[in-house]
């Protein structure tokens, strides 16, 4: 268990957490401040007034101190009760925890499990909530990251509408990395957690309800099974005069999501995802250009993280290590998938260079486990898109 | 809403959170690192030894991403199930809150409620028990913020030994900073959180819960009502070979934790506890030398906060507002002690100087308010404490 060569430049190159903005990263560093005090109520409504913008959403965004999973928990502990009957999607690991978060809570839960990396289809959705007409409350994934597979949430948005569900999508990997238009799309509850797009350390969980998903809330018989992540507590602390929190935030935390939600806001969400977008094109064109396929669903290109097949040739398991040896910390494969591929992270705070970065470090693995590869090839893949693009004009 | 004054030098004197030592401040805008990599493995491995020895424990500490509260209802949530008769104690805001946990998970609360400021009677406690004796789970609290009383929980646990029950105290606020021996006393579950006296941001909850209290959690029927908070899940990921967490951990604030608790094993916890009741004993004698009050049981006086009874004389609820145009965040009364009190905190990282900062602020806050009070008579109290005790010898 000995730590990095501390004689190694660290590159972290992982889907979550991110790395974090400088400007960022010293704000955490700053004094500690009282929770109740005006520093910290102007800052906190401040943050509460940006979230809903990267939503795109007139809800108020609830705040949590928690990891993304403690967000997904609220969900189910607001909406489910024991032996209700829900509908939980999954196409990979992520998805997988609504099913283990329901049955948790004693929820009546028919599992939609099509192979990891399949993409959900629309469709068998429509079909199952037309074979079960008491599901109130499907939940599914934006952005799985396990698979590298970004979900078409508008298409279930609108099965869900035409049955008279609540749709609950985890969009902790994906929001403000791909496009997710809450109210336009109708999508009632979003989660998101800190240490993704939002380019802050983990520890905060965001919630944002619809009015219809609150009174679905308010409606379910107690006992809640919610205290701590009881949602009309946070709202209507949030909602007061003077915005606050039912219970002592992660100050620390919510001072360092104040200065990124400043720097999405000046870059802009649509340059963002434009940003994103260029950056999983160009990590595509390195991967092709190695010869080397990406995971998953062939006719969705996901812009949150890139899961590159590894070559049966080689001992895939030892491309983490490898990389972590040159300084790169990367995500290999979870569960089913460990040793099968490398996940190339371009989520938050990436730029042409840390692409650049993978690949150049993933060719040098492959060639050491012997693998057929050219030094540069896959560089020069991306490389090429970025030429096409130009240098982005502000 | 307007911020603090920005050109008046800050001084955050609230019980929690508290201040926090540079050397953790730094650790904080560390970059964020990968959370199952081996340099944070050996950082939480570190952390998950540490521990324990500030809990006075051979359990094994459970570290959630949560507020104290959240700690709090990891509590209730792995040992209560609907309809399961508790016994709740409250003597102030803190304590009520397992009363208002226990009632959203649907347990059958027999609420032990003196009033605030009250220190909790073990002999009523064991009178309740022997009418209640299908009761099984008692909570309790340390240390009581909102009223600055510290609970007898040796006595409270001598009494839950004789009814064998399981006997859960709320340590958020005093763990660290005064006596509490959990395995001596045979205390089942200790929770606490990380932004008191252990020195860091809010944002970490913890649990120490003995082998019998994780039995019998295990042993409830499901659905357990926990998931993000089931003390399984999170003790087996713990006590793995390399130990980690179940959901992704608040890394910055598990690494600031890193660093203050070898500032707590450099100090030593015996000096800690001493350094406190200096603190304590210095307040109450600048207090004492004001003419005033310490507000609650007086045959308890705690090491944590002091309370100080403001003049009948005067609108105490003025008293905070005017520190802060001074540059001092300090603590108020809550709830029906709403400017009765104020809290002078010496919790965590808090010095000599701090006391006399404090006391130097309420007598020019009491002086402008128009009470009978003579500058520096307060400091002049403390100093006399301090000047008594000599410097401490390392």
């Amino acid at each position: 268990m000995a730590g990095a060569n501390p004689f190694i430049k660290q590159y972290l190159m992982t889907a979550g957490p991110t790395p974090v903005p400088p400007r960022v990263q010293a704000a955490l560093a700053e004094p500690v401040v009282y929770h109740r005090a005006p520093d910290f109520d102007a800052l906190f409504a401040r943050v509460l007034a940006r979230l809903p913008g990267v939503f795109q959403t007139g809800n108020d965004v609830i705040v949590l101190t928690s990891s993304g999973t403690g967000a997904m928990e609220s969900a189910v502990a607001n909406l489910v009760r024991p032996g209700q009957p829900i509908l939980a999607c999954a196409g990979g690991k992520f998805g997988e925890r609504w099913l283990e978060l329901g049955e948790a809570f004693g929820a009546d839960v028919l599992a939609h499990e099509p192979e990891w990396g399949a993409r959900i289809d629309p469709a068998d959705v429509d079909r199952l909530l037309a074979g079960r007409p008491e599901i109130e409350v499907v939940f599914a994934t934006l952005s799985e990251t396990s698979t590298g597979v970004v979900h078409d949430v508008r298409g279930l948005a609108e099965v869900a509408r035409g049955h008279e569900v609540l749709l609950v999508v985890d969009a902790i990997s994906g929001l403000g990395a791909t496009e997710l238009r809450q109210d336009e799309w109708g999508v009632d509850v979003v989660v998101a957690g800190s240490q993704k797009a939002l380019m802050c350390p983990p520890g905060l969980g965001f919630v944002s309800a619809s009015q219809r998903a609150l009174d679905f809330a308010a409606a379910r018989p107690a006992p809640r099974g919610a205290y701590y992540f009881d949602w009309a507590r946070a709202i209507a602390e949030q909602r007061k005069r003077v915005p606050a929190t039912p219970f002592t935030p992660a100050v620390s935390l919510v001072k360092a999501l104040d200065v990124a939600l400043e720097l999405i806001e000046e870059e802009g969400l649509d340059r963002i995802l434009a940003r994103h977008d260029l950056l999983a094109r160009a990590t595509r064109g390195g991967v092709r250009a190695l010869g080397l396929d990406v995971f998953g669903d062939p006719d969705e290109r996901s812009t949150v993280v890139t899961a590159v097949e590894l070559p049966d040739s080689i001992d895939g398991g030892q491309v983490p290590r490898l990389l972590r040896e040159r300084g790169i910390v990367a995500n290999g494969g979870q569960g089913q998938l460990q040793g099968r591929i490398l996940r190339i992270a371009h989520c938050g705070y990436f730029g042409a260079f840390d692409v650049v970065v993978s690949l150049a470090g993933l060719e040098l693995a492959l060639q050491e486990l012997g693998a057929d590869v050219e030094l540069g090839a896959g560089v020069a893949g991306a490389q090429q898109v970025f030429a096409e693009a130009g240098i982005p004009v502000a």
